[in-house]
């Protein structure tokens, strides 16, 4: 379980940051979803590392291998393994951290849970793991395309220490993000937002901000009414991300200042179809999609290491002085960008196959 | 699984708000811990409507039997089935539910997903689904108190549209939340949060608000460091309950526009113990309990019923006007605390047994 | 997990002999399948001791309480949660099963894997168990029912104590089973039969025998072709039943007799169906169902509760004799009938939607 | 789900025939078990294609590598990947089976399931699945050995097309079993054994027949006693090898012919230990191991893959004669023997990780 997520559509990632490799093998695939190799590499494109000088200079080219579940560019229905090889390892680059608990990194809690821990590159709490997920969202994404054509799945960074991208999540589109290194759909204030990355960069710090994620062409009826509502798996898929510290849907922390007429969405008829005027409830209602835009915010504390001396303790219990380390990201929102996608694509398509399951009989509204 | 929570620790809630009852089967309770009917009756006292003035007039006594699983007041090790009858149904109050949907509810979305649903007061979107929970999590807190007996899961509102308790969550304690109907820690604007309250309850409006939880006593190691990690499973469970709309731990959304040097938590030695001086991680790094204080916040919406007209539609497709409505909760706050240490007292339990699983030698630190 | 079972249409059985009754929760059944109580009534009438004199004289109506999950006689895709409250429940008469184990029951490995058991008739190692079992496989059979209609599963007694019924598998009706108390469909030898009963009931004894159990109108492309091969979920479902010990599907033991140009089921086409000839396959190859007829056997050992003396051990490890005792089954196996048929529903309809999950195109067979 | 096995202890396989190699995943094995890739190879090796006349004659050689999941020899924690590439892979060899559904292979059900299948030597269906199991097992077992050094999990042909190897299960070692090429502990009647697989194979045909296991060294109280009971968990796996067709514990069929007073197992002290004087139970009371050795038979029915011809079907639906086909197992016996212990292994590491996680305080035996 602790490396599985998923019910139906089910994803086992693997891997340590220098070992042979990562990946992930998909199991629940249904069969004959078209799947190539390429449909992968594009998304693990666009989390990959040294994509520009905001993100970190690590050369890694992160080519996947499809190594079983598919057989003349089809899924076949058996599990799909997808390995992604470890090239620019330097582990001599990260030997103190075999005698040095790094501050808010899982240098500690991993010795502490396991008594042993892959010291090199932060092992499997490296955001190499990721990369699994994206391989996984990928091929979640297209099975989710076939059951759905007219689903999109689009994240981008809203806000970059304090400052907010502000653009409209219902029309934002993929081009909007993708036109700049940062995954900022605003060209009006791109260059503040830039600078103040390259103001923490240059004095060795870091800084933290929000990706939102909106799904449109929602079918209706996506989600279970309990403990596996819609919201709950999605906050789960989120906070289960390297750096995240919390998640919101429809209103989310804002709703806490609202009062009910306010923000109960009134519902109306938009040709045979029902509708709400106002979508305070972020797509769901009860646990279960209601047709409207699926919308939330997650939170991302700034990247943990800096190039700053900071105090912490040693293996052996001693206070020690961490000196400066380079070569890591001063913003890890872009490259959270794709991840959030592929976490969302990856609770949908679950999800979607779990409501197929049960629905023997055409159901009144689809 | 839609219905279940946990993997080691498992409670299976059921029951629908107008039928002959609701509660809970929990599996994988270990055995010979002491338990009685009060241990249970406690907790849903706690969370029962009809306690004060500002939560729902509705009178449900909501009496826990024990129906299997126990046995000269210990657990058994096999599955603890817990009931509670159903009292004050008066299903006639409902009747216009079966014909409209009302806002913001969950009545058109299972209808959407079923093709059917018992109308009668929400059926199994009823908040009385948390009944079964909060049994669990009476259980689970007995499990989580013999294991770790220094474990002090302490909830409390927070917030009411807007206004803050503001406590110090790190000495907040029990007797402070239930000193007042509102469970709210702090004696000086007690009144006016009160009064927030009262003036919406009379324009027939209700209110969101906050909850925050602390768990002190922590044992370092708890929670697994990919999909299963402890504020992945604390979000899930706390996004699972009913009018939730977001979750943050530890530096939360605040933490999204501090920088690195910042946030990152300096680790220090308390005798042989590794601490940190400050806990913007919130007791969790990587995913894995440090042993500092766990602190996370939930955000609540305003309760979807009010007692006004609303616009919405029929389940003919008609658009109706909805009449005004009564006997509900003008905030729901006060009684989602029990159930927001319910679910955490579920989600730490499940977790220390998934620890002890995979224990098979002393651990270095503990 | 240890008292679930199924992925998708999922059983939670619950209770103990003594208790306060015992019962079931079905979780994952899809919404709109008709279901009344005496739906499952009816099969736990056919389950019921004191339903002859080859059976145990215990009067036990169980009589089925549905407590959730329906509405109108319609299921509502929530948990169904089903009751049967223990009513000839006489702990006195087990007084000493307080401090002896009792020979090849579970006494001494409850007590050895928990440190605690209910002592009283068994505790939740008893037979009354699988009243929560047959009440799922009712709900279970009118969702495969529904699904296809031209399912059919019978089961009987084909062996006691070595006698053989020897009925054709392919054409035995449910009539032939139900024509007689012991479920033997062959009216010739019955007598035979029920006087190897009598004989060792006389001598307080109690037989072993063979139940046989086929499913006709099966459609192709059940199961799945790895771990959970459809004849491996059978095999884990009736190895979970009291007094089983063995299985084997087609040929079975038989099959390891022998050669390959014997055993394989050569092809043929009947009309644009793909047929076999023979079926040592037993209706599945691969996992998978071929749409032959399904085909199994079960063995049961002699039930354990015996009226002669017998040497055995006391909780404080004292060899002692075990006094006769009397009022339970000589013959377990007409009572396991519709067990054995409720376990092969909840397989099947577990696959089936399991299969539907993933068929997101028609097939080229079905 | 389908192609993962265990609930704590956890592997999943993945990988085709003729694909880019097969493995396995392993999750939640215990940290800081020493672990390296001869552990798993030696294995392997055992289960290898070509060691001997009897077994097929192709050459792979099935070279494990550890991917993920070890540091410094021990295992980490975190998921243990395997892969061992596919080197002999002749597709063309396999040609005809693009075309022609295989007698008694899964050609046929793959293809109506999925509507698609990799047809290159059987693809998901061929053996070489089960090099993932055994190198999970290897793993499994070199935890059940940390966690219990006396068990010992020996398994061996005991019958070839019916001829008996009558060895006493209770004091057969391995070195009886590796002696021979056939696995076979009784050097009486070994000439004969395999003088009957030659005349098979001299006749283009292939013989089944049973393997026993036996488990000495059982601690008590490792099961579930209801649906997870240890003999249902060792059916399902045994049943989910390809072509088992039985399972049988202990007394297993023979005990349908026995009655209750010779089929009890009486109890007796040795020591403070309780045993059992007989063990027709097979060393499981209830679902729970009783601390006297674990015995079981799984049946194996002739190979499917013959060089005679075969009357079948297309994949047009048209009636064909399929030719004789080479380079296949005779007997698939010895080569069964790895994989029926490595099952085992994985099915007794998952109780007693599940065991321990539940164990809150020392039990009255063990």
């Amino acid at each position: 379980m602790p490396n599985t997520f998923g019910h139906l559509f089910r994803i086992t990632t693997w891997g340590e940051s220098h070992g042979k490799g990562v990946g992930v093998v998909i199991d629940g695939c249904p069969p004959r979803i078209p799947l190539s190799e390429e449909d992968i590499q594009k998304e693990l494109d666009r989390r990959r590392p040294g994509q520009s000088k905001i993100t970190t200079q690590r050369k890694e080219r992160d080519i996947a291998a499809i190594l079983s579940g598919t057989f003349n560019g089809m899924t076949l229905g058996t599990p799909i393994m997808i390995w992604v090889k470890n090239e620019d390892a330097r582990p001599e680059a990260y030997a103190e951290m075999e005698k040095i608990y790094r501050p808010s990194h899982a240098d500690f809690t991993y010795q502490a849970k396991y008594g042993i821990r892959n010291w090199q590159g932060g092992g499997r709490s490296s955001a190499r793991e990721t990369i699994g997920r994206v391989a996984g969202g990928a091929v979640g994404g297209k099975v989710l395309q076939f059951l759905y054509p007219e689903i999109e799945v689009i994240a981008w960074v809203s806000e970059v220490h304090g400052l907010k991208s502000l653009c409209d999540p219902n029309t934002v589109t993929r081009e909007d993000v993708e036109s700049n290194i940062l995954r900022w759909p605003n060209a009006e204030n791109l260059g503040e937002a830039l600078k103040e990355i390259e103001r923490a960069q240059k004095e060795g710090d870091t800084v933290g901000g929000i990706v939102e994620c909106i799904v449109r062409g929602m079918p209706v009826g996506l989600g279970e009414p309990v403990f596996d509502k819609l919201e709950a798996d999605l906050a789960k898929a989120m906070l289960s991300l390297p750096a995240s510290k919390g998640f919101e849907i429809g209103s989310g922390f804002r709703g806490a200042l609202m009062r009910g007429s306010e923000h109960n969405d009134p519902f109306y008829m938009e040709g045979n179809k029902v509708r709400t005027k106002t979508n305070w409830s972020g797509g769901v209602q009860g646990g279960i999609s209601n047709g409207e835009n699926l919308y939330f915010r997650v939170a991302f504390k700034p990247v943990a290491t800096i190039a700053q001396e900071q105090q912490t303790v040693s293996v052996d219990g001693e206070e020690v002085i961490l000196r400066a380390r380079g070569r890591h990201d001063p913003c890890v929102l872009p490259r959270a960008v794709p991840i959030v996608e592929a976490m969302t694509k990856l609770v949908l398509v679950d999800h979607a196959l779990r409501q197929k399951a049960i629905e023997l009989t055409p159901r009144s509204f689809s």
